[in-house]
C-alpha cells in the first residue's frame, strides 16, 4: 500500500478501504506521509467525495490519532455538547449546569475562539481566577463531586486533526462534509463522553449557510457518533442572527448567570432548554426530550442550575462573587452607543457582521495568536422583529481601544437593517435529528 | 492574489486568469509556492480540466520560467521534432538528418530514457566520443555549418517544468492531458525552433494508449504551439509494436543507420519520410507535406541523408566509422535467441512488454540515477503479421548480465502473440493534424 496508490484511486472516485484509510491518517500524524501528498489526496476526497463508511474510517483512525480521554471511572452515562460556532453562542454556561443540576455528569473540552466566533474557554477566562486548564485528575475529581468541569481542549486529542486542519486551511479544502465532520467527531469522540448532542449552526454567521448543508452535517456527524457506540443527537438552530443579546467574552458569561436567575434572554433561554433536555435524555435520567427538557425547565426555576455554575465556577478557582456582582468582570473603559437612523423594524441583523465588529471591538482573534480584550464587545438592544424608532438604541459597543470601538460600532450599524414593514423573527429551533429513530 | 484563492477558484471549476496562472507557476519556480499547495491545485486542474486558454497561459509561464534559447543568429526556419516516447524509437536520428540535408536547420534538445521507453540522448551517447553536452556556442556553430545538432536538455529549459513533474509523479497527476501538454510544450517553445513536428504515439506502448486521447493530446499541442506563434504539426502514430526491429541504444542507433542507407525497416522508413516531409514543408523549403516527403526521399536514395549524419557525429566528437563498421559500437557478451514454439502468425507484438524486457537487459533505467548498458537491446526478426514456423527465430536478446538476459528473453516470449490466423499490420501513421487547415 503507499499513498501514491491511495490518491490515485481517490482521485478516480472509487472507495477507499478502512487500511487505506489507516495508512494515511497514522502515516501523516507520525510525518511520514509528506504535506503534498496528503494536500492532494485531500482536494481528491474534496471533489470526489467520502461515503459514510469511509468517512467514519477516517473519522475513526483520527480519533486513535491522539490521546484518548477515560472517563470510566465517573460513574454514570457522561454527556458531551458541541457547537460548529456562531456569533453570542453561551449556551454551555447555561447548558452544563442545568444538565448536571439535573444528575448528568459533564466532563467537557472545549475550544478557543477565532475569527468573528467565539469559544467557551475564552468566555470562562473573564471570570477572575477562573482556571481552563487542570490536571486530569482534578478534571475527573470535579465532574465527580460537583457534577462538572470544562477544559481547554489539548493538542493531544485527536493529533491528525490538528495538523490536517492546519494543511486544509491553506490548500481550499476546510469547507467539505465528511472532512468536516471527521474532524468534530474525531475530537469529540476521543474526549471520552458516552453521548454526544450536537448544535449545528446555520445561516448568514454560521459555517453552514444553507439549512439543507447544516442538516446534511448534522446527519452525517449523528451517524458518525452512533457508528462509534455513542447515542448522539443533532440540534439545527439559526445564527442568521446573534443569540442573545450579548456578544464579547465577559459580556456572554453575565448572560448566561442571566440566563440562569431566569431573566435571560428569551431566545438563548429557549435554546438552552431544548439542549439541556436533549442531554438529559441521552444521559438517561429522562425518557424522552421533552421529559428532559421539563427537568432542565425545572432546574432553572429553582435556581439550582444556578447553584450548579457557582460550584463549577468555585471548583475551578474562580470568583463566584460575580454571579451577584457583575463588577467584578474586566470592566471596558470606551462605550459606544449605536442609534436608530429612522422609524421601522429590525428586518435583519447580520450575525456575522456582529461577530466581526465585536472582533474588531477586541473580543476576537485573527490569527491563534493574538491576545483578546476580555471585557470588550457589544450589547444588542434590539432584534429582528422589534419596532425601532429614529434615536433609539439600537447597541452599546465597549472595549479598550476608542479606535477599535469606533470601528466596531460602524460595523453594528451595518449589521441592523431597518426596514418599513412589521417582521418575526425565524424560528431558533428548525430540527431535531435523533438517531435511528 | 494568494495561492488559496487560486485553489479555491480552479477546486469550483472556475477559469483562472493569465495573471493567476503566471503567479502559480512563477511562485512555484522561486519556492514562494509550497509543494502541499501547489499539489492541491494539481489535483483540483486534473479533476476540473483546464480549457485550451488556460493551457496556454500555464505552458507560456512555464515557458518563461527558465531558460530560454535564442536561435535568431542562425538564418532559416528551424524546425523541432518531439515524440512522446516508444519504444524502439530512433526517428530524431533519421528525421534530423534527412531534413538538414534539406537545408532545414536542426538544433535539437533531446532527453534521455525512463522506464520502458528510451530516449534520444542514451543512443547517441553509444557511439564513441560522442559528446551530447556541448557549450551554447558549439551547439549553435555546429547548427549553423553542419546543419544540425542535438545536445541533451538543460534543467534550465523551463525549470518549471522538472519540479512541477517529480511533484505530479508523487501526487498521481501526470495522466492529465492538459497538464501533459504543458509539460512537453513548455520545454519546446523555450528551446527556440521556430516549428514543430510533434509525433504522438498511441496503443500498448505508448503513454495515451487509445488513439483518441492521443488525438486529443496531439490537437491541444498544435493549439498550443500555434498560440505561441510556431507553425505546429502532429502525427499520430501506432505504437502497439514496437518502431523498427531493434530497440536498445547502440541496436537502434545502427538500424537508424540502415535506415539511412537505405536499408531499414519498412515501418520506420515509412515514418521518418512522413515526419522528414512534414518539417522540410514546416521549413518551408517545400509547398507541401508531400513535396517535402519526396525530397527527404531524394535526400535518402543519393546518400545525402547519410552524409549529413556521419558530418553530425563527427561535429559532435563521435567515432563516424561506426557508420560503416558496426564493431565498433559497444558490444554485448551474451545473446539469448527467442523461438517460436508453434506454426502461425504473429498476431501482436506487445510493445510495452518489448520496452521492459530491455530494460530489464540493461538497456533502461527504472529511476533517473540507473546507470545503462548501452550494448543491451533486442534485435526483433519478426513483426505482426508475419507467418513463423515452429523453431524459427522470434527475436535474439543481448546484454551483459546472463541473468538480466534470460530474464528479459523471459519477457520477449511473452510479448509475441501467435494466432492460427493471417492477420495484417496496422497502419502505423494514423493521422495528420496540421493547425487552422
Amino acid at each position: 500500500m503507499t499513498m501514491y496508490e491511495i490518491i490515485e484511486k481517490k482521485r478516480d472516485g472509487k472507495k477507499l478501504t478502512k487500511e487505506e484509510m489507516e495508512f494515511f491518517i497514522q502515516g501523516y500524524t507520525k510525518d511520514e506521509v509528506k504535506d503534498y501528498q496528503a494536500s492532494a489526496l485531500l482536494m481528491a476526497m474534496f471533489l470526489k467525495g467520502l461515503d459514510e463508511e469511509e468517512t467514519f474510517w477516517m473519522t475513526d483512525a483520527m480519533r486513535r490519532s491522539g490521546e484518548t480521554v477515560d472517563l470510566s471511572m465517573i460513574p454514570g452515562i457522561k454527556v458531551d455538547k458541541h457547537s460548529t460556532g456562531g456569533v453570542g453562542d453561551k449556551t454551555t454556561l447555561i447548558v452544563a449546569p442545568l444538565a448536571a443540576a439535573c444528575g448528568v455528569p459533564i466532563a467537557k473540552m472545549s475550544g478557543r475562539g477565532l475569527g468573528f466566533t467565539g469559544g467557551t474557554v475564552d468566555k470562562m477566562e473573564s471570570i477572575p481566577g477562573f482556571r481552563t486548564s487542570l490536571k486530569p485528575e482534578e478534571f475527573l475529581e470535579l465532574v465527580k463531586t460537583v457534577g462538572m468541569s470544562v477544559i481547554g481542549q489539548t493538542a493531544h486529542i485527536a493529533a491528525a486533526d490538528k495538523k490536517l486542519y492546519a494543511l486544509r486551511d491553506v490548500t481550499a479544502t476546510v469547507d467539505n462534509m465528511s472532512l468536516i465532520a471527521a474532524s468534530i467527531m474525531s475530537k469529540k469522540l476521543a474526549s471520552g463522553s458516552d453521548a454526544i448532542v450536537l448544535d449545528v449552526k446555520t445561516g448568514d454567521g454560521a459555517f453552514m449557510e444553507r439549512q439543507e448543508d447544516a442538516e446534511a452535517l448534522g446527519r452525517l456527524m449523528v451517524a458518525m457518533g452512533e457508528a462509534a457506540g455513542k447515542k448522539t443527537a443533532a440540534v439545527i438552530t439559526d445564527m442568521n442572527q446573534p443569540l442573545g443579546k450579548a456578544v464579547g467574552n465577559g459580556l456572554e458569561v453575565m448572560e448566561a448567570i442571566d440566563v440562569l436567575k431566569g431573566c435571560g434572554p428569551e431566545d438563548i433561554t429557549e435554546l438552552a432548554l431544548t439542549l439541556a433536555g436533549l442531554m438529559i435524555c441521552a444521559g438517561e435520567k429522562a425518557a424522552t426530550p421533552e421529559e428532559g427538557r421539563q427537568m432542565a425547565s425545572e432546574a432553572l426555576k429553582s435556581g439550582r442550575g444556578l447553584e450548579k455554575l457557582q460550584q463549577f465556577i468555585r471548583g475551578q478557582g474562580g470568583d463566584d462573587g460575580v454571579i451577584r456582582d457583575y463588577g467584578r468582570f474586566p470592566q471596558a473603559a470606551y462605550h459606544r452607543q449605536v442609534v436608530c437612523e429612522r422609524d421601522g423594524f429590525v428586518e435583519s441583523l447580520k450575525a456575522r457582521t456582529v461577530g466581526i465588529a465585536s472582533q474588531h471591538a477586541g473580543a476576537g482573534r485573527q490569527t491563534k495568536e493574538d491576545s483578546i480584550d476580555l471585557s470588550a464587545g457589544i450589547l444588542l438592544k434590539r432584534k429582528v422583529g422589534d419596532a425601532v424608532k429614529k434615536g433609539e438604541l439600537l447597541a452599546e459597543v465597549m472595549g479598550n481601544d476608542p479606535k477599535k470601538v469606533e470601528l466596531a460600532a460602524e460595523e453594528v450599524k451595518r449589521a441592523f437593517i431597518i426596514g418599513a414593514g412589521a417582521v418575526t423573527a425565524p424560528p431558533l429551533v428548525k430540527k431535531v435529528l435523533m438517531s435511528g429513530k
